[in-house]
Order: C-alpha cells, then sequence, then structure tokens
C-alpha cells in the first residue's frame, strides 16, 4: 500500500515523522548566477537567448501584451469567466478586510505615534507554465497587489510553444489590473525583474511560485536587493480525521493534494484507526480514474497515516509539522483551531475542501510549505504594502521624553544623539 | 567642506544621487559557511573555538544567564534603569496597539474567512558588541517578542573580554522577559541559533542588526530554512528643510546619524539655500567637540546636500532615495507626509529628532536601510507574528462556490481538486 500508517508513536519519534521528502540537493546557483549576470549585462538579448535554450521557444518579440486581446473573449469559455469573476469576488471581499485602520497612540504626553500604510510600488508577478495554466494564482496575487494600490504590477510567464500567453491567465491578468505582462519564464524571468531590461522593468519585490529553477532565482534576487513574498517549496496538507471524518471527502481532499506534485506530501492524522483503513481504501479506488494517477501515487508513497491518542496530540503533532494546509475534518473542528500553532490556511469540518480554498473561498492560497508556517505567514494584503512609523514630539513631548533619550544615549557612547535632543531643550528654555 | 552641495539637479539625476556609497564587496560566503558547517557539525566546542578566534575571549562556559545576577542593579545607574523602564512603557503602549482584531468575512453566503494570529514560538534576538552595548535594540526587540506571545525568546551577545555580558544589556533582557542569554557572538551566534547546540536551542526566525559579517550570517541563515526580520545595513537619515527650519536642530540631526558609523549617510534636502549653508556651518562647529567625530566627518564625506525647487520636489527625491529615516523640519510636515512613499520612519517636525525615535518615542529602531524602504517594513509586532487564515464552508456555502471550483479546477488539470467537491456535492444531494 502506498501510505505508510504509524500506530500511536512515541512523542520523540514526531520530529522525524514531521521530515520532509528529501530534495536532490542539486547546487543550482552556479546556472542560476550565469543567467543573472547574462541578464543584468545583456538585457532583452540574454532573455531571447535563454527562451531558447530552455524552453526552446524562439520568441520573435518581447513586446509585452498591453491590451485584452480578442482572444480572451474567444478561448475563455463563458463558464470560466463567470468562474473567475466569483472567484475573483471573494478573494477581493476577504483581502479588502485586511486593510489597517490608522490608530495615534500617544506614548507620553505630547508623543504621538502611528503606522501607515504604503504599497510596495511596483511588484512582479510570476506565474509558472509547466503541465497547465495557473490563472488562479493570478488572482491570488494580482487582486490583494491592486487593493494595496501598487502602482506598476507586471507579470511574467512561460511563452507556450508559438510564444504567446494562454488566453486564461491573460484574462485573468486584465480583470484584475495587472499593468504589463511578459511571455518570459524561469530564472530569465526572476532576473529580468531583478535588474530591468530594455522591455522588463524591475521591481521591488518579486511574488509568485515555481519549479526549483525559479526558486533558487528568486533567493538570488534577494541577494541583489529585490524582496520576495515566500521561500517556496513543493505543496503539502495535513488532515485530522476522527470516528466522525467521511472517509471519502478525506481521501478526496488528500489525493487533491497528491495530484500537485511527485514531491507533494499529504498527513493524515487520526484518532480512529477505522477510518483511516477506510481513508486508505477510498484512496486505492479513487486513484485508479485519476488523470494525474501516477504523480498521485509517487506522493503518497512519501506520505504518512499516523494514529494517535487525542485531538490535542494530533493538534500538537500538526503544529510539529507546520503544514501549509490543514484540514480539521473532526466533529469538534472549531474548538480545536484555537490550538492550531503553526499553519498556512486552516479548513474547518466536513466541507471546507482544500480546493475551496485553492480557488474561492476567498483565502490567498500563496502559503508557506516545508514548515515555513513556523515562522511566516501566506500572501496577503500586507505582503503588498509597508508599513511606515511616523513619530510627532511637541515641545512639551520632548520635555517628558528628553532626559530619557540623553541617559540612554550617553550609556551607548552616542554623544551627538544626545546633543540632539539637548540643543532642543536649550532652545525650549529661551523661548 | 564635507557634505557634497548640489544645486537644482534634473530629475534624471537623482537616482545617482540616490546611491548609498559602494561597500567594498568582500565575499564572505567561504567564511560564513566554514562556521556554519562547524557548528552544524561540532555545536559548542565550535562556538568556543571561534569565540576563541574572533573574538579573542576564552570563555569557561557557555552556560546561558538565566537569572538576574547582582550586577544588573550594582552596575546599572539608577537613571539608566528609569530611562530604560520610560522607553520600555513607550515601545511597549504602541507596538500593543499593533495587534489585529480578528474580523470574519462572509464572501459567499455560507462561506466563512478570517485571519488569527499565532506567535512565532521561537525567535533569536541578535544584539551586537562593539564599540558600545546597545541595549535599546534589546527593548525594541524583545518587547514586541512578548507582546506578540512568544514562548522562547533567546539572545546572543558577543562577550565582553572577560566572557562576561554587559549588565545593561542583562538588564534590559531581564525586564523584557527574554528566556534565555548566552555570551556569544558575530557568524557562531547566528549559526547556533540556526542549528541548535547542546547549549543553544534552534530558533524559527532571527533578529537583530551586525556588521557585515553578521549580516551575511543571517543571509546563509535563510538558506538553511530560517527566517530572519530585514537585510541589514549601514544606518542612514535624510532631512528635508525649508527657511522655517532650525538649522542647529538640523546640523544636530544628522550628526546623530554620521555618528553611527563610517559608512551611515546623511542626506539634506532643501528648498532654501540660506538654510543649507547655515546647517553646514553648524555641522563644522558641532562636529569639533564631538568624542565620534573622526567616525562622524568620514561619514559626511559621503553624504549630500540637495537643493530643489519645492517640497513636493523634496518628497519625490526623498521617496526614490527610500531613507531608513526621514525627518521632515518644514513648517507643514503634517501635510506632507502623505506623500511619503518609500521611508522606516517619519520624524515630524522641528522637535521630532531621530534620536526619540532610536530610544524612546515608542516606534521601532529596527529599520529597513538601503533602499530597502521600497519594499520592507520596519520591525513591528508583526514581524513576532504569523496570520493564519481560516476557512469554514457550510454545505450552502459549498453549494454556492462549488461550480466556481470545478470549473477551474478542471481548467487548470486538477482532476482531484474537482473531484473532491463533486464528491461532496453528490453526498449533499442524498442527505
Amino acid at each position: 500500500m502506498m501510505m505508510k500508517t504509524i500506530l500511536y508513536p512515541e512523542p520523540s519519534n514526531w520530529a522525524a515523522l514531521s521530515l520532509r521528502p528529501q530534495k536532490e540537493a542539486a547546487d543550482l546557483d552556479s546556472i542560476v548566477r550565469n543567467v543573472f549576470d547574462a541578464v543584468k549585462r545583456k538585457g532583452d538579448e540574454a532573455l531571447l537567448h535563454y527562451t531558447l535554450k530552455f524552453d526552446g521557444v524562439k520568441l520573435s518579440s518581447l513586446t509585452p501584451e498591453k491590451s485584452l486581446p480578442e482572444s480572451c473573449f474567444t478561448s475563455v469559455s463563458p463558464a470560466l469567466r463567470e468562474a473567475i469573476r466569483l472567484s475573483a469576488g471573494n478573494i477581493e471581499l476577504f483581502h479588502s478586510s485586511q486593510k489597517d485602520d490608522v490608530k495615534v497612540v500617544e506614548t507620553s504626553p505630547g508623543v504621538f505615534c502611528r503606522t501607515e500604510s504604503r504599497p510596495v510600488e511596483k511588484v512582479g508577478l510570476y506565474i509558472p507554465g509547466g503541465t497547465a495554466p495557473l490563472f488562479s494564482t493570478v488572482l491570488m496575487l494580482a487582486i490583494p497587489a491592486r487593493l494595496a494600490g501598487c502602482r506598476e504590477v507586471i507579470l511574467c510567464t512561460p511563452p507556450r510553444a508559438d510564444g504567446s500567453i494562454d488566453p486564461s491567465i491573460l484574462y485573468a491578468a486584465m480583470i484584475t489590473g495587472v499593468t504589463s505582462i511578459y511571455n518570459i519564464g524561469g530564472i530569465q524571468a526572476i532576473a529580468a525583474m531583478t535588474f530591468g531590461t530594455e522591455t522588463v522593468p524591475a521591481v521591488y519585490k518579486i511574488f509568485g511560485p515555481g519549479n526549483q529553477y525559479v526558486t533558487a532565482a528568486k533567493q538570488e534576487a534577494t541577494r541583489a536587493g529585490v524582496a520576495i513574498d515566500l521561500p517556496a517549496g513543493p505543496s503539502e496538507v495535513l488532515v485530522i480525521a476522527d470516528s466522525t471524518s467521511n472517509p471519502e471527502f478525506v481521501a478526496a481532499d488528500l489525493l487533491s493534494q497528491a495530484e500537485h506534485g511527485e514531491d507533494s506530501q499529504v498527513m493524515l492524522v487520526s484518532t480512529d484507526v477505522a477510518v483511516v483503513e477506510k481513508v486508505l481504501l477510498a484512496l486505492e479506488r479513487e486513484l485508479a480514474w485519476l488523470p494525474r494517477r501516477t504523480i498521485a501515487a509517487t506522493a503518497l508513497e512519501k506520505s504518512r497515516a499516523v494514529i494517535l491518542a487525542s485531538h490535542d496530540e494530533c493538534i500538537s503533532f500538526s503544529n510539529m509539522y507546520a503544514p501549509e494546509h490543514l484540514i480539521i475534518a473532526t466533529e469538534n473542528a472549531a474548538d480545536l483551531v484555537g490550538g492550531v500553532m503553526n499553519a498556512g490556511s486552516v479548513f474547518l469540518g466536513q466541507y471546507s475542501c482544500e480546493s475551496a480554498g485553492d480557488y474561492a473561498s476567498g483565502t490567498n492560497h500563496t502559503l508557506p510549505t516545508g514548515g515555513f508556517a513556523r515562522s511566516y505567514s501566506g500572501v496577503s494584503l500586507q505582503s503588498f504594502i509597508k508599513r511606515i512609523t511616523i513619530q510627532e514630539v511637541s515641545p512639551a513631548g520632548l520635555k517628558n521624553i528628553g532626559q530619557a533619550v540623553i541617559t540612554m544615549a550617553a550609556e551607548e557612547g552616542l554623544e551627538a544623539h544626545a546633543e540632539a535632543v539637548r540643543t532642543r531643550l536649550n532652545f525650549l528654555r529661551y523661548v
């Protein structure tokens, strides 16, 4: 059978059970640095060169797609356009709620502090090509970018064989206000957005998923001073199930994660041996007809079912694993969520399937993987915003905190810091 | 004279005027990787080895400081303790205001989404040694860590010559609830917090400033899967002054930045030539008596005074520079702040000196430098928190968004995603 079942492991073994499949540690650094160096020096010429070399596509031009081509209307079915609009509406509604209010705090009398939000002015979205056009990721990145007020929202995605861009990606980009779109993918796209070329503008922050080359390129972009959304990695789900869970639903959720890629991982954590057995049977049955069954089966081989003694232990195990997606498919799901410390996005109850969040519930599907949920949040409106602190100190305020500043600055050996206060306090003595 | 004055530069020249002093691009990667590798393999033994090698200190033990030693009370003056407590109170008040409320959004009928905050459970604070003990940075990092609810807050700081830790750092750590303190600095401290050793626990996120070695080590920590607060760099200030500004105050603020380090940069941007001339004279006068005058003079040599035609141009120039600290010392300071797009922290008016924010206004002094204010925020409560999204989809909710999910998943070639919805909708047809 595919998933390995582990019965009542000791807590001392949980860390080992939380390990992700080891990646082959291909050192991509030299490839990435060569491409970055070439794009920095040669600009568009390097983009054309690497698109031919890596993607096998000879581009006639890099002219960005600036206006909505007719093909968006003719090639994207009305049903898909309607689905995209429903999803976009929910994503917009949820991300709008993440706006911060400005609260002015008078920390000492006469000392007024506040935080104001400003958009990252120029952002770049990377949308992978590969087996299918991920127009849903366009929605997840471009909608909060527009809500944040980003001035330039550019998008890079690998060209199809004829050099064009998939119409569903174009459609999603157009309705979300992406300002320009480029048919460039892979390392060279990340390098282009890092340095800028004759055609592609440089940006301040790069978002979006990708394979190991794109991930390594985003890491290199940070060395060049460009921010990134998240360290990316293979997708994963952890499902907590008990005797009340529907095994068919659980199996369907595990498969919807497993089909993402051979390096995906799914974890089933349960208080009930019987339900796990039923889930495993359902998995075998459902796998048989799945178009992506080879991918899913490979992912399941690296996956685990863990039986634990209580719901609390299930939550503790999940916290150690820190899943990208956590489905709590138990009776008392809402009661358990308070104990969740580390997770990207949580799905509560029998009907909150992961695919709902992947597409249409309104939450973001760009989430921390590989245990990064211990320290990172998923993409949100805040990912496109900087928080600037602002302070206004009145003469009375400076009198209230000035001596503390002078004392601390002097102790740290920073006399000019102290003097900036003294000069002002002296002046105030004579006005 | 020290600062170079540029009169009415063309906007096309602003980018060049916004450049930071070039760092000597020492490639520290191999040193950093060697230390990381040694600490990962040999743990404490490597920490003792590198502390002797790099810091010249032979440590008798790595036992952390766990309880407040007597020396905190005897060596830290009552005036300093009072100053630290005032500062800590203001920092706590301001950072408390950054807590998020949970807002539940019903994105489609029956689809409930919300965001909940959770602390990063284990954080490591790095406090540099060097010319003075930076106890103020302890306050800036440990207070939001405690407010966020971080379970483990560990602190590493280089040992003094006798292996001990400065009492003012100990005092600040103790009153802010740091859970353990280690007398280790530099690359080896960052490596210890990344991998954990027999004595030092591994953490999920590392905070704090440092020299180029520490900065390179923090970059290496991200490659090992540990998050960091910010890419660090030399400190800087940009002051916007007009004919109403007090030249003595402006000069004092420029000096308080310049004394930080020889690689610091200060920028004066003004609509008024006369005030700039007065500031330059005041700088010369004040520099003469400053204890750190050699450092400050070197920093000033790399600094600039730029004369522009209007307040709006001053703000535009500042946005291009993206200063860590922005002082708007003009008459209408509060009216200009709306135009500020890129800055770490803003100081409004004649009495809001940078040193107030460095120590005691309540805002955080860990801020983005080197132009990173274009894409990064300074440290805040949010830096110690992850935002987890939570969705609860009712049966009615799934009926409302299910078809959109099925349509989009099928288009992206992810049939199992669609099936997870279909299975549930089929089930609901029969209950």
